[in-house]
C-alpha cells in the first residue's frame, strides 16, 4: 500500500546554488549524502512527511547528468512510500507495467526500491520505496 | 511557513487513460473538477497528507495543452502548502525571486495561490497554496 509521497527528486547542476531558493522558502537541508552507485550527491530537505531531494551528478555518465543534458534542471522523479515493494512489483508486473529493474534492490539507507518506467506511468519516473521504519 | 507538499501536478493527455496506472498502485481518485479559468479538468488522488493531481487540458490554448505540446505528459508542477502565501510572496520578491502573478490570487476551493517562475526555482514550476483549513 502507498502511504505518502516519500520524496520529489529534483535534478540540479549544483546543490550549493540550488539550495538557496529552497532555503529562502524556509526549508532546511537535513543532510547531504553521496550515493556512488548512482553517481549522485543528494541533499534532503524535509517538508512535512515528505522530502525534496536535490540531485547533483558526480560523474558525466550518471543518470542525472544524462537527464540534465537532455532536459535541463527540474523535477526528475516522484517517489512514493510503500509498505511492501515486493508485492507492488509483482502486482504491477502482472498488470503489464514496465519496471526498470528485474526485482527490488537496496537503495540508500537500506530501503527496498523499484522504479516504474515513465512509459508505463504517463511520462513520470515513479520510484517505490520501502524502508525499515515505515510508518504504520 | 511551508508545512507539507500539497500536491504534485501531472499533465496528462487523458484522465481516463492516465488514472489506470495510479489506481493500479491502490490510489483512489477523491474527486474530479473543472477549473474553467485555467482550461483544465483535475482529478485528485489522495496520498497521505498530499495529493497527486492529474491535469487534462479542456482547450487547445491552456497552459497544460502548451506543456503537453512542448514536453509531452509528465510532472508539471510542485505545490507546497504555506500558512501565509502573502508573506512568502513579499519575502521571495524582496530576495529577487520572480513570481508569475503580481500578487496571490484565489485558486480552486478558495485557496490563495502564487507561482514561482521556474527560472527562479531551478527549473521547477513551484506553486504556493494556502487554504482556509490549513493545518496547524
Amino acid at each position: 500500500m502507498i502511504g505518502r509521497i516519500d520524496h520529489v527528486g529534483i535534478a540540479v547542476a549544483s546543490i550549493e546554488e540550488a539550495r538557496r531558493f529552497w532555503e529562502s522558502l524556509g526549508l532546511v537541508i537535513d543532510h547531504v549524502e553521496e550515493v556512488p552507485q548512482e553517481g549522485v550527491r543528494v541533499a534532503m530537505l524535509v517538508v512535512g512527511e515528505s522530502r525534496i531531494e536535490l540531485l547533483e551528478s558526480t560523474r558525466p555518465d550518471s543518470p542525472i547528468a544524462t537527464f540534465l543534458a537532455r532536459r535541463g534542471p527540474g523535477i526528475h522523479h516522484l517517489c512514493l512510500a510503500s509498505d511492501d515493494v515486493r508485492a507492488d512489483d509483482a502486482r504491477l508486473r502482472a498488470a503489464g507495467t514496465e519496471l526498470l529493474r528485474p526485482e527490488p534492490t537496496r537503495g540508500a539507507g537500506g530501503c527496498w526500491i523499484q522504479f516504474v518506467h515513465p512509459k508505463s506511468a504517463g511520462g513520470v519516473l515513479v520510484e517505490l520505496s520501502q524502508d525499515g521504519e515505515e510508518r504504520a
